[in-house]
């Protein structure tokens, strides 16, 4: 690893990696749940639920086969689906606006403001999120991400994993792949940011499907940093 | 003023308006000047030409007649005209990249740091510039600008005062028009944010051009709002 060159920026996965949307959405549907009278909702596997509308709705973008959309919409929609599939059809499309909201009140990771606040200051930082920019400025406001910039999919106008979206990040910091390094929970994204010369940082986050995630336990792919979490990269990284 | 409703954001315009570019400019020119020896050089001068082709420069992106270039490629093109035109063609093109860079190095007016954390505090705050991202980001790190998203020009692939500009950052943050303010020390920028329903606010900057300043010294239209600092400001807007 000490063979890497000294970035000038890291960028970062949002959901999952910098926050735990799965406990939030849960907590929200509770939330909302209990103001309604909805019994017996399984709201953990309502949020899965709606999660799992994610990666098919990104297709139907990545595709071409609908324009350019950006991600709350997307979860608006893909909220009405779900909200039929668990018998909630009463639920008003004012709660549902609300709820959609929830996105944006995302609670972060243990490391995840402090990790942030030491790179912050030797290095540029910025979400590569799919998020788009409102919602990433809604996430941030609330958990006190302290990004330098917002770029990622809204700015990119495609979504992750295209090559499109790292290239433009990178290039809009005026930086090559190489001054770069992409931090990420997942494997596919990594994948993708080091096939265009990015660096790559993998952080487990063994929880964001909750206590039976069987999925990016482990770094299954030769990255540049491999980290406990952000305080052990930020070390790491010098920082 | 009181009857303007509340805002959820406040856009500003970055140059002149948060930063004293001429100072900073001048400053660079003088430390150059030193270390090659050039004598007898009137660097606020050179920085006034510099910035005189700033207009011109975004005119000809504006027109269409070249397509769209950022802002510190228009500044690299610029510096070699000044530099000929004050006979410094013997500058070097590495001591002419570094120069270019001094647009990163500018300093804040003295209340704008606090000023801006004040107002951050209640709203989302991001520049409206003519500055593309790469500029933008390195101006908040060197001069500590607490923004929440850089937004502007290289978003919008437009320079203001093009209407795209103004529009596509209140877009992106999910607002309306009505919703944002615009903070300017230029009237042109207000009149042009105000046309589109947004908010103005002024602040003079009567220093902006050096002491012999004729324009912009003071607010020539109906604004939203009139402060002579950004803690003024915040106190309007109950920050």
């Amino acid at each position: 690893m000490s063979v890497a060159l000294p970035p000038k920026a890291i960028l970062f996965d949002v959901f999952g990696t910098c926050v735990d949307w799965r406990t939030s959405i849960t907590r929200a549907g509770e939330a909302l749940g209990q103001r309604l009278g909805l019994m017996d909702i399984d709201w953990a596997a309502f949020a899965d639920a709606w999660r799992a509308q994610y990666q098919p709705q990104l297709t139907s973008v990545r595709s071409g086969a609908r324009p350019w959309t950006r991600l709350e919409i997307l979860n608006r929609e893909s909220l009405d689906t779900v909200l039929t599939d668990f018998g909630l059809q009463q639920v008003s499309a004012t709660e549902r606006d609300a709820f959609n909201l929830a996105w944006r009140y995302l609670l972060p990771w243990p490391d995840t403001v402090a990790g942030l606040h030491r790179l912050k200051t030797r290095f540029i930082i910025a979400p590569n999120s799919n998020a788009d920019i409102a919602l990433a400025v809604g996430m941030a406001k609330f958990a006190h991400l302290p990004w330098d910039v917002i770029l990622g999919a809204e700015v990119a106008q495609h979504y992750k994993p295209q090559p499109e979206v790292y290239l433009r990040s990178v290039a809009a910091l005026g930086l090559t792949p190489p001054e770069v390094v992409m931090v990420a929970a997942h494997n596919e994204d990594l994948v993708a940011a080091g096939a265009l010369g990015l660096q790559t940082a993998f952080i487990p986050r063994p929880l964001e499907h909750g206590p039976g995630q069987t999925n990016d336990l482990h770094p299954e792919h030769t990255f540049t940093y491999v980290a406990r979490d952000l305080h052990e990269l930020a070390a790491q990284l010098g920082a």
